[in-house]
């Protein structure tokens, strides 16, 4: 253990010994005879709040010198952090890798009870926080897509992994992964290494995602890197594309794809969504589903998978004006951006408050600002860290050409920083692509309140003047001077005026001709135009809810040692909004009694919506917490008499007694979010004897 | 018109007169200067429910009279009602033809705002009732599935449909529909036909679905039946693999495939499950998600579709206990059930009791019966028309062979009787095909409180003797030999004994051979065992959530009459469980102040997770509530001061008015179905001067 990894441990023990001498105060100050008055337990009550928040954050301080530190024990420590998360995820069937007994496919995960659950409860508050608060118009579009729509949105083309081919055996590698791998093992094992060549070998693994086709080769080649299994050749790298090709229908003559991203659905509806807001921009739809992407070999366990979950938000705005009614509602969150110009410089992230990112120009606008401030809270109530959540903004040559602006929501796991929800301002582009290949004009339109007068470019070429000079060509001629640009046309109609004739390529007939003056009239009218008609920008964020949900597994697990001692107990620490069940029932021993009341409380809280399990195993209550605590459920009712029980949280391990009637609603109340678990504490005695990890 | 559908007209016309009369009655009542007696409204109140009860009978009585008339004209008004439903879903967005911009994909359709809407809160409520009510295990699994799996399941052979094709130009059909087809137009157009012929081609119709291979081949070749477009001859059939292929991984070896139903992924984890369930039995694990059926030509519109959401149910329990303890719960329901007897004696669906169709051995088993119960329970509760739902027990040439009973909750609509959910014994049959496939040991355990002494074959045969006798094949004996089930055993063990030597085939040889009694012994010895180990049963019940959704369209639509009386109004009574918005809040006029006060409701609203729209267009209050019913929004609030408002319910067209600051309780507790709209009725005041559908 690192000396100040020691230090920061210590640190934390002794707040935590404060936080218990003061919940014990706490705890005195209301058992008091006569009762104390209501002031003091109130003082007492806001020190163990204040108290805890310290006590948090050296615990976050540990965690992070755990994870951040960039030596091998650091490394080695953020391995057997992931391999405890990741040991409990899979033994209490969080996750199960898919088809298991046929053993398994690389990149495919099922979720079990739990997992489902949590996802579940993710995928909802998705629902309302985004869905329902901000009126966005949700569809449900097939996986299974026609080829002309992802060629319109540049997919079948470019969705693509460059890979290698073992020669002999025909094994498949990525191309990047084979080089990374090279530099990391020079680097790790080779103890000959010149400076110089340890520089450039990291150089290549940080640049390593914007190297060209050509530049990877070239390495590959350099390296004399082979198969890594068998040191065969490899093949030369070819492009391979990543989504699961199917046929539709019985002819095999209609190719499909099951879809890449859930974001065409959305495009190719726009024109009805549009027509159902009324024909009213700005509007956002949005849209939950499984999307596809065939990896050449899947690695970082849950984060990169072949199948999973995305929620997309496409919001529709004029380029025009893109400012967002409800951006004061989040101007003044403050949170950890990472913008370019701190990247390029080699600094950190840094705390920036919203309104002044956007005011200051390093956001673009205020509808993606708004964006990044949702998904701010989002993530935050979820149970994400803030101090381990970044919004990273792309650098120029991570972004498609037409993009705006581009900020990651990264979140910090045992892998690094992951990126987890991306906020693009995708401009036009994607409307702009299915107009052009459907015919179909994706587009908008501004009434304006009276008729405006613009100036219109009018190109008359004279069809009879042309005839007689170009005859059978005269066609092509006649299109090429209509194809004029305003630029163009103009200088036309200067030179004619100047100098009565002028040079004119005409592409079509491949040959340069000469145009007179009485060949054709140019000029400037007014017109009066009553809408403009323009193609929306689109914001686009989306989510990867597997990822989030990854990540929120590593924020929310912890250990504690039993009371005895003798070994770690884990514990997800998860919000009640996302515990995967929010209450557990146990009757205290093994009698009729309890357990019919026990059934009584399991029918209140069903009847309140509200998910729970009840064990009526006979283990020690010790080793039912236990087993609780472990998947994270944040509350336990202990039946321990017909007429009153207690209810335990899972965190503080503090227990209250409250009447059976009075259970449900109870429960309801802390997990609705309606009080925290603090609130109702003062209204409930506390178990006098409270039942402990021991019994 | 027919004469018995006048008939019922007039009768729903008087019910619907005497129920507005009771109305004004109680409405009188509430309103009498100083007030009635409590007692004396709610006797009134009684009476009014009743009389709604009565008129909905009518309602529906004539409903099941323009649908189930076999003649021409109410097939036509079927087709019509169907055009007015499907006109409205596709104009309000519940349903898109997906990639329609592109001319769509037959089978393929997108759930637009209001669709998906209906069908998250269908979902919802599935996962409140079946899931956490029952505290099953739901898990979540890939929808790409490799080969293995689906061959073990019998997919990859058996999940076909015959095919023939056009030989000139390579169109596909299915045969089965030709078939029908032809059928059907020769009954419509074919004027001479014959009576015995009619009655033959009307046989094969109801037959169709029974036909085999070589029988709807006979019957293809002996109608002379041609490609039905360009009459070209047709293909010999053969059978063509609903499901979409692909493949795994960039190596092109891993064929996989797009499920075709979610059940295999809870079949491949039962042995997580069951140790995740505390290693007993039953427990039922659940699924949602999407699955596939590469169509050959889809038909029937929403019904039969090449993408889905499926619900599925796989409840494990013992094979030799198949009681549950709840079927209390649901034994005293009564609804239409359509038994084997009843349909082969050519009767028609009847009213039972569902504790008695357990107890008379109608339904196999009670579990079988609880889920029968519980998924007319979740249909009901939607908003299925229970008079328009029946459970039809499949024929024994329905069934696989394996299954043990098997019903179908069938909705009508305008397509006639539609399978919805199917709910099957299955026996052993799945964990069986995975145990065989993949090697590990699908089965259950029950220990014994004590030991039991059971009998056991013991087979040993002398590889010394036998070795001298057949030498090289000594081991194909000894295996055969071991092989023998405990009756040939026992039958070996008597020959021997009679006769000292036995002819013996064995197979992997080929030939018989001469066994002697010194060349095996065999015996029957007693072994304590300490459990019992079996594979367990599945029930599953499978639910097609699109078509539930689509069948709750036509259950939930009617027209009525505008007031101006110049056109119909469309309506879907949707209940507030599954309508896709639950309250519409719309200022009376256009003013600051009731935009503002909409703006206070709908962030109430917001608060309190109802969902709802804000219609400030300046269109009369009419045509805002036209617009409302047609999507099925049940409330409606109008902002027509600044202190109070009207909440009009839809389909009664009632109106109380409530204070602001109550506004989204009374919405909540209406649309949780705490209370009913009657309920509060009482507690509010009628509106003076009501909006009408005229303002």
């Amino acid at each position: 253990m690192a000396a100040s990894e020691e230090s920061l441990r210590q640190a934390l023990a002794e707040k935590q010994s404060i936080v218990d001498a003061q919940a014990d105060a706490v705890r005195a100050l209301k058992a008091r005879p006569g009762g104390a008055a209501q002031a003091e337990i109130d003082a007492a009550v806001e020190a163990l709040k204040a108290l805890k928040v310290e006590a948090g954050a050296a615990a976050r301080r540990l965690q992070a010198a755990l994870s951040n530190n960039s030596d091998g024990a650091a490394a080695s420590s953020r391995e057997a952090f992931r391999q405890a998360v990741v040991n409990t995820l899979e033994r209490r069937l969080f996750y199960i890798p898919s088809f298991k007994i046929y053993r398994g496919v690389a990149g495919l995960y099922d979720y079990g009870p739990p997992g489902c659950a949590v996802k579940s409860n993710v995928l909802a508050f998705w629902r309302q926080h985004f869905v329902l608060e901000e009126n966005m118009l949700e569809v449900d579009c097939p996986c299974v897509t026609p080829e002309v729509v992802l060629k319109a949105s540049g997919h079948v083309e470019k969705f693509t992994d460059l890979m290698v081919k073992d020669e002999k055996t025909g094994t498949c590698y990525r191309a990047d992964h084979l080089l990374k791998d090279f530099c990391k093992e020079k680097l790790e094992k080779d103890l000959t290494l010149s400076p110089d060549k340890a520089a450039e070998l990291k150089h290549v693994i940080m640049v390593l995602d914007d190297l060209s086709a050509e530049e990877l080769r070239e390495k590959l080649k350099e390296y004399g890197i082979t198969a890594p299994d068998t040191k065969n050749p490899l093949s030369d790298l070819y492009p391979f594309n990543l989504m699961f090709q199917t046929s539709i229908g019985p002819s095999g003559l209609s190719p499909g794809y099951m879809r890449p991203e859930t974001a065409q659905g959305i495009f190719v509806n726009f024109k009805d969504l549009y027509y159902y807001n009324g024909n009213k921009l700005p509007f956002a739809a949005a849209q939950i589903g499984q999307a596809f992407r065939n990896e050449i070999s899947p690695r970082q366990g849950l984060l990169r998978v072949r199948e999973f979950t995305l929620a997309e938000i496409e919001h529709f705005v004029d380029p025009d004006d893109k400012s967002h009614p409800k951006f004061v509602d989040v101007a003044n969150l403050e949170f950890l951006m990472f913008p370019r110009a701190e990247q390029l410089a080699g600094k950190s992230a840094k705390q920036m408050i919203l309104g002044e990112a956007v005011s200051k120009g390093v956001v673009n606008n205020e509808t993606l600002g708004y964006f990044i401030g949702r998904v701010f809270l989002f993530l935050t109530r979820l149970g994400i860290d803030k101090d381990r959540l970044r919004f990273r903004q792309h650098l120029p040559n991570e972004m498609a050409h037409y993009a705006a602006d581009c900020w990651d929501a990264e979140i910090e796991c045992s892998y690094g920083w992951i990126e987890c929800v991306g906020i693009a301002d995708r401009s036009a582009y994607d409307l702009r692509a299915h107009s052009e290949k459907s015919g179909v004009a994706l587009v908008a339109h501004e009434k304006f309140p009276e008729p405006r007068e613009v100036e219109k470019l009018v190109i008359v070429p004279s069809k009879k003047e042309l005839g007689l000079a170009f005859k059978g060509s005269q066609k092509m001629v006649v299109e090429a001077l209509e194809a004029m640009s305003e630029k163009e046309a103009l200088e036309m109609k200067a030179t004619l005026e100047s100098k009565g004739e002028m040079d004119f390529h005409v592409c079509t007939l491949g040959k340069t001709v000469s145009i007179m003056k009485k060949m054709v009239s140019i000029s400037m009218d007014k017109k009066k135009e009553h809408q403009r008609v323009f193609t929306p920008s689109v914001i686009e964020p989306s989510f990867g809810i597997g990822r989030i949900i990854y990540c929120l597994f590593e924020h929310s697990f912890y250990t504690r040692p039993s009371k005895a001692e003798d070994e770690q107990l884990n514990v997800f620490s998860f919000p009640p909004l996302v515990a995967p069940i929010k209450c557990t029932v146990f009757p205290l021993i093994k009698t009729q009694k309890f357990d019919d009341v026990a059934k009584i409380i399991a029918k209140s809280l069903a009847a309140a919506g509200i998910s729970h399990i009840i064990d009526i195993t006979g283990t020690s209550i010790g080793k039912r917490y236990a087993r609780t605590d472990e998947i994270g459920v944040p509350f336990a009712v202990t039946v321990d008499s017909t007429t009153s029980v207690t209810i335990r949280e899972r965190d503080s391990k503090q227990q209250i007694r409250v009447s059976i009637d009075e259970v449900a609603s109870v429960v309801k109340e802390v997990t609705d979010g309606q009080s925290t678990w603090g609130d109702v504490m003062w209204r409930y005695p506390t178990h006098s004897t409270a039942h402990t990890e021991e019994e």
